[in-house]
């Protein structure tokens, strides 16, 4: 998504050589128009999947997913969270996922209630890099008997793998911009090999 | 607003004599299109203060908000964080809210180039129960210099005093649906006095 790359370019920041920084319009001031862009790409990317729901992870993950949502026609939109609240007296299913960057290891839980048997559920996340976190929401899925439609990412880090791992569990992985690399503080785009090899 | 009142008696749930659960629509599971239906409303409520920009906190707050900011020709969104996170490498400001019912303290944080001197800003969250958080979010936003155009919650639990308190501060305080009590496990709806008096 040639619009994004450019927002990327224009607003966000390189921190290292592992970390993008996109607080200005996705991580800590949303630019809701923007969301509402990506998420009618995302439904036009998984258009022949058909999703019945989307899953996500607060926090960031939440606007792309709610975008998203009504770009599929309202379908309904859950998100993981990190931490049990005192209000999640329920069943749930969880799953672990570290953070290489952060260094600490996350519990994402879903309540069983909103994951059922035989529901097609596409992933969404605003980030995509080792693949923890879509690899934790997989096996939330997978655990309830229901479907993976497919994982979309707003930036894939691809230097990081995370999207090879995803592929790897015959999941079919889009991302709106994929970073190849960043070389001197600046960001490298690439074009997703793996992605035009599923095209084809 | 009586449709979110309807949906809470048939969907939500109470815990005790303080804890309303909407996990089905909000805080866990999102209705997209009941967000936009919210964001409507809010932004018919805070037409006339004309706000520049939206404050919330992670991570319920930011589906309504983003549907709000739709709704007002899409101003910025701000999320205040409840954890620095490794990106968050300039300066803040910072707030601390205590949750009654959690036993917790969090401290809230905006960087500082997102709330600007001058800026009109709306504040937004779900829930409304004895304030800290609303009251943390208004301390940044004039920290900042910047204006309070108004506080909205989706669902104020009245018998908190939350409303009563941002209200002593001078705020305008509009909620969806104000819970009066809990008694014997039955969600009672108020209309608000407070608000009342304040349209006379």
């Amino acid at each position: 998504m040639k619009a994004l790359e450019e927002k990327i370019l224009k607003e966000g920041e390189a921190i290292g050589t592992e970390i993008v920084k996109v607080d200005g319009f996705l991580n800590h001031r949303i630019d809701a128009k923007f969301m509402d862009e990506m998420g009618e790409e995302f439904a036009r990317l998984f258009a022949d999947e058909k999703p019945e729901k989307i899953l996500t992870v607060e926090a960031s993950g939440i606007a792309i997913a709610c975008s998203a949502a009504r770009s599929f026609g309202y379908i309904p939109v859950v998100f993981a969270k990190k931490a049990a609240p005192n209000t999640m007296t329920e069943d749930f299913y969880a799953a672990e996922a570290k953070s290489f960057t952060k260094g600490t290891v996350s519990v994402l839980r879903v309540a069983k209630k909103y994951i059922e048997k035989g529901d097609k559920v596409l992933i969404l996340d605003d980030f995509l890099a080792s693949g923890e976190a879509g690899i934790a929401l997989c096996e939330i899925v997978r655990s309830a008997g229901a479907e993976i439609a497919g994982f979309g990412a707003a930036v894939e880090k691809r230097f990081q793998g995370g999207a090879e791992r995803l592929r790897a569990l015959g999941i079919k992985v889009k991302s709106l911009a994929v970073i190849d690399r960043i070389e001197d503080g600046r960001i490298v785009f690439g074009t997703d090999k793996m992605e035009e090899e599923y095209a084809e």
